[in-house]
């Protein structure tokens, strides 16, 4: 199980992890429950305030405990926990802890009640911040107001899903075409 | 410059290729003007119909040509194309032609005026199905009509955007955790 050291991280850089699309598990917490699910389908709004427009089933245990608390947690997987991201996505929370049945350890956010994944690379504290298309498409917008990422290593090996129960691992790291870039651009 | 041949594909699988979160080229026609520019935001939102998400900054060129034609094609780059994708993301389309500029091919779509880029991995013809989030986050939510992939490789290197002019190149594809999917899930 990976044990990550963490250190604060800018809100405004969560895009730097987030864009280049790897799965996520997103915690939550309301009343007695917690739960944890695993999500693909999300994409980065804006950097500052840092958005972030998440598609969350209503058929997810999660959909309620995020809709109704109004939080939740963005943690990012290293392949290391690939099975159980895989297996948290395949059962429902309904009547059962998937912190403890995945041996997941819940950590104490700063800025919401929605519990952080310790295991995870990096974790971002989220607050629902419009919730006019939750009915209509199933999208949360949420501002990620407090980001945690592991110091080392600099390029986690993320997990990125293909559908059909196949997935891409993240590859080399380039900055190669950095000097392409206006800087304003950067 | 790679020379895909390419296949109809299904629509409600665009997800295989979108999921895993490559930066992708959009192309967009309106009047006698066409551009591309170059996307990391968007996040799928159905299977079907296949709705894709997708973040325009009003400050592109592109944004009009996309508001008022109300199509635009998604195309896939592989990392062959990754210089012409930086260089294309930063510049403008004002004044200049990006497919002569970039030596790029377009080719006509079958569903939408927008032109495919030919020398992408795959392309998704788009037509506008919800323009309400545009003013408010510069969201289009769109309807994928049309798929084209390559027939081969199956697993294309597809470059992923980590900001700050980095780079993560798509590396091992998996089905060794397909195993852990309820049937359902698949």
């Amino acid at each position: 199980m990976p044990n990550y050291r963490k250190k604060d991280f800018p809100t405004q850089d969560a895009r730097r992890l987030l864009e280049p699309g790897p799965i996520v598990l997103v915690s939550s917490a309301h009343g007695d429950h917690t739960n944890i699910m695993t999500m693909g389908w999300y994409m980065m709004m804006e950097f500052t305030p840092s958005l972030i427009g998440c598609c969350i089933s209503e058929a997810n245990h999660s959909f309620e405990l995020v809709r109704k608390s109004r939080q939740c947690v963005i943690n990012i997987p290293t392949v290391d926990l690939a099975a159980k991201a895989v297996k948290i996505g395949n059962c429902s929370g309904r009547g059962i802890d998937k912190f403890a049945e995945f041996g997941l350890t819940p950590k104490p956010g700063t800025h919401v009640r929605a519990p952080l994944i310790e295991e995870c690379y990096a974790n971002f504290e989220c607050r629902l911040t419009d919730s006019s298309w939750i009915r209509k498409y199933n999208v949360f917008v949420f501002e990620i107001v407090k980001g945690h990422v592991a110091v080392s290593p600099k390029c986690p090996k993320t997990i990125h899903y293909c559908g059909d129960g196949e997935f891409m691992i993240s590859g080399e790291h380039t900055r190669r075409f950095r000097k392409l870039f206006r800087p304003q651009m950067l």
